[in-house]
């Protein structure tokens, strides 16, 4: 019998060359879909709603998978994560329609861009956030978020040989706010991302916290549609996929 | 000038073999003596608040050191940052009376022991806390963890082969509370630990948390003073030194 499983992943980035499977490179679907093939013992196709980068955390990636199996959703839960390395779990894992897919339906995403700004680095957790030693003005970084929202032309936040037909994405979402004190939380949800779209943004972002640039410089940059006038692009230990919404 | 230097430790235990020195092995006093040594040219012994376990972490360790010296201790700070590992921060470097002692003078210490109780582990922060899939009864584990409180004989609860010429100390808190939802936290501070005494604590404890034993069956192993009627010892990685007062 034909089934489509959903599941919910979450995974540490730290030890993976990215999501997408490499020859000869530890990936995230790598590893599932060879956990996957000892269970069901056939050759299984895992879709991502998209790609991470090497080093990018998720605590709701979601993929599907169809099979023929007998098995159920509980037991593919249970037997995956006894199965898969302690850097991946299965939060969540479910039957779907035949139909489901995860990267063609999903209508949104959101991900968080996680610094740590102050002026002692963090030994516990340096693996989930990006340290920034010189103190930034969150107002400003505040003000220069809000000209992300909205439909907007990203190129000038795309990383270079992109295979994109449109850099144009609507952004839903997009904030800062503080978790616990000197911890700043960017978040935000669009409809889709270009490839290093989030930490291009973030690296930008950061420039408006120094000073270096103001606000309405982000907003130039952004209808700019020019690479070359963004900032670098963030390192890939702050950035977590968070949540697919369909 | 002879100059003693309070140092504030925060590290990640995972890649250490515990606090102290030892040949060959990577530790935690190891590392920050060589890079004492490296800016002051000089061999110099620090002085910890006590040894900690391969495994675990600390927020907030103390350790002292005595040297001829012209650097202050702010540019202790910022050098030995700069020299050490990524895993070992000095949070906070002041200079101190030539007979502050980080051992002898410690009044008490606070531990924290972290766990996820829920039905999936996790990937993100795997490395700091004590995954239990069953679920535990919290209101049994706080009753049992009351009965640590005052002075006792904790041998029941001491590693074996410890070198202590007495197995009695004060615990003047001992609590657990849920930091966020399936994330509890036990908190103890006493006047000094014996070796292993929180995780072989959190070892009991979770025993009553799983119905094996009831709270007053932990006090009976507390009066017994017999490492073998107590639960096993918990893994390192859920164990946080958080603070040491003076």
């Amino acid at each position: 019998m034909r089934k489509n499983f959903k599941l919910t992943i979450e995974y540490d980035g730290t030890g993976f060359c990215g999501w997408q499977r490499q020859k000869n490179e530890r990936t995230v679907q790598g590893v599932i879909e060879a956990a996957i093939t000892t269970m069901t013992a056939q050759p299984v196709a895992l879709i991502g709603s998209g790609r991470t980068d090497a080093g990018v955390h998720a605590l709701g990636q979601v993929a599907n998978f169809l099979c023929e199996t007998r098995l159920t959703a509980a037991i593919f839960r249970r037997g995956l994560n006894s199965l898969l390395p302690e850097d991946v779990v299965i939060r969540h894992c479910c039957q779907v329609d035949e139909s489901f897919h995860a990267r063609f339906n999903a209508q949104s995403k959101i991900y968080q861009y996680r610094i740590l700004n102050r002026d002692n680095p963090t030994a516990v957790g340096r693996q989930y956030g990006w340290f920034i030693r010189k103190k930034m003005d969150q107002a400003a970084m505040r003000d220069a978020a809000g000209h992300i929202v909205g439909v907007h032309d990203f190129k000038a936040f795309e990383g270079a040989g992109s295979p994109r037909s449109s850099s144009i994405r609507e952004v839903l979402r997009a904030q800062w706010h503080e978790s616990e004190p000197d911890h700043l939380v960017f978040e935000i949800e669009a409809d889709g991302f270009l490839r290093y779209m989030v930490r291009n943004l973030v690296g930008t972002l950061v420039l408006v916290g120094l000073g270096d640039i103001t606000p309405d410089d982000f907003r130039r940059i952004l209808l700019s549609t020019d690479r070359k006038q963004a900032g670098a692009t963030a390192p890939p230990q702050g950035l977590f996929l968070m949540e697919v919404k369909y």
